[in-house]
């Protein structure tokens, strides 16, 4: 049983009320309190030693991931984080200099993007430390984005480079805050969500919500230099490419638009974010599952990843898998 | 250096904003997001294995009282909780059939209190479980009930019987949430807690916020049976006069009101809530710190409980201790 399987069984029989826009199953719960043009956006999320940072973690690095990761599911939803409560699950004999400079780390993440630090909890967890981060913030009631709007022919995009997080970006990755607003602002935005658990991973979400299904452009996935020099310092078994599908913790954003809005949007970002790369990478399909079309034509991809050309035809993969 | 003193550490320079009403330093944080005549709650709180539940524990009751523990804090400022997300951190070979039970006894007490459970995240946390939950409600700006408020000479008030709460209440207690609703709306509360630390421990927090004193009442402590039954057993070292100070986990509302409210608020009570004793146990006085009147005067109570009367004076203590 995945992580994803014990979710789908434990949400099934949820307490839901009539304030619930939305619970389980998208990047932040939506709830409406009876503001007028605003939802709310509620989201927790964790962080544990030995799995999501390390002894060599410097604490502001810990501090500020912690963080980020919500903020980033708030950029997913193109919603507006305002406040954050931090409980910070502590081992026997932690060392105060570390907890403060957990603390740093994410209060400078919050102060740059005007989010309150309203509180919070310490607890022991004798083994390990862990923390876990709770959001509230609010989204337009017309600019909210969901999983579950992407439509057949619309675009696939994503946003900068991906692959080889690990090797650093998982600890300084920039919240897509900025960016997710203003596309919501300026573009019908059908479906989003941020890339924590790689790219066909969490493609894979969206076109379940969206119940559709998409063909991939191979040459256009926008590789990182990470995962190029991953692969060949051989700090990764896997091809840059792979990498690029399904490695996890991007923290990019991946969302779908109406094709006619493609080039435009194309045209705009470049004006206004010129610094960060935005692909093209696909499109929508009303054929259930995603492919994945190159020069030597098309085949399916798995959920965790890529299928073995091989594995299917006998060929070799025309990347050298 | 204890968990207060690291708290009041940490909370020194939290990035806060513009909509935050109170941040880190009372039950829930306090937050206004523009509804007209309601602001915001929020709060989290986390059990941990071998703390706050061991391998005895049946996992219902796991699941409850976690979500119990954070809307007691609702129930400390007579706010509403309206949605709670479930952070459920499980060790390496989790069996299934308990993390059900989790969720069924947490869920169990979100439908009754009509809070939407609206979704949360399972990670690892290889050795131990731990639970945190995140709540969001709403209260009344003008019932609102912070720690901050008592005044000299206000009647301080207890609810239920305190001390002994490990054999059992810990696990089953009922937060307060409906008492705290009619006491807000039908009395001026001064200030407000919930007991999680002890009486004499959460005394001090709305003493130290209000910045003034107290002068209890020995006799009219509610002792609880199940303190009388722990030290009759010997399975608490303590006399149940100091259980009913310092046991942890009470979760009754200990609170200040206008002396002139104290004996209309007894003949209410007793209709509304006939089974459930209301305690006047003493006054706010101007002097800070906390006193303790019995047959044979009046004497200091140390923060983390009752000072032995021959510590002082050379006498024995009235109670035996």
């Amino acid at each position: 049983m995945t992580e994803f399987d014990l979710i789908a069984r434990l949400t099934q029989s949820l307490p839901t009320n009539p304030s619930t826009v939305l619970g389980a199953g998208d990047d932040c719960a939506i709830l409406d309190l009876g503001l007028t043009d605003r939802w709310l956006l509620f989201k927790t999320d964790a962080i544990v030693a030995g799995i999501h940072f390390d002894a060599t973690t410097p604490a502001e690095k810990i501090g500020r991931k912690a963080l980020a990761r919500c903020l980033s599911d708030f950029a997913a939803m193109a919603g507006t984080p305002t406040h954050a409560l931090i409980t910070l699950a502590l081992p026997t004999n932690f060392e105060l200099e570390v907890v403060e400079a957990i603390y740093g780390g994410l209060n400078a993440l919050a102060a740059r993007h005007r989010v309150a630090v309203v509180g919070g909890e310490t607890t022991t967890n004798p083994e390990r430390m862990l923390i876990s981060v709770a959001v509230l913030g609010t989204v337009g009631k017309d600019t909210c984005v969901r999983r579950s709007g992407a439509r057949m022919g619309d675009a696939i995009f994503v946003s900068g480079d991906l692959g080889g997080s690990r090797s650093g970006k998982h600890l300084d990755f920039e919240p897509r805050l900025a960016e997710a607003e203003w596309l919501a602002d300026n573009f019908s935005i059908h479906a989003m969500i941020d890339i924590s658990d790689g790219l066909a991973g969490d493609l894979r979400h969206i076109l379940k919500a969206s119940q559709v299904g998409a063909e991939l452009l191979s040459e256009t996935i926008p590789v990182s230099r990470a995962a190029k020099l991953a692969a060949r310092a051989k700090t990764s078994a896997k091809s840059p490419f792979v990498a690029a599908l399904t490695d996890g913790e991007d923290f990019e954003l991946l969302f779908a638009l109406s094709s006619h809005d493609a080039v435009p949007l194309l045209d705009a970002w470049k004006q206004r974010f010129p610094n960060l790369r935005l692909s093209c990478i696909g499109k929508i399909t009303a054929q259930k599952g995603v492919t994945i079309r190159d020069k030597k034509g098309t085949r399916p991809l798995t959920l965790d990843g890529y299928v073995h050309f091989a594995q299917l035809s006998g060929q070799n993969s025309p990347d050298g898998l």
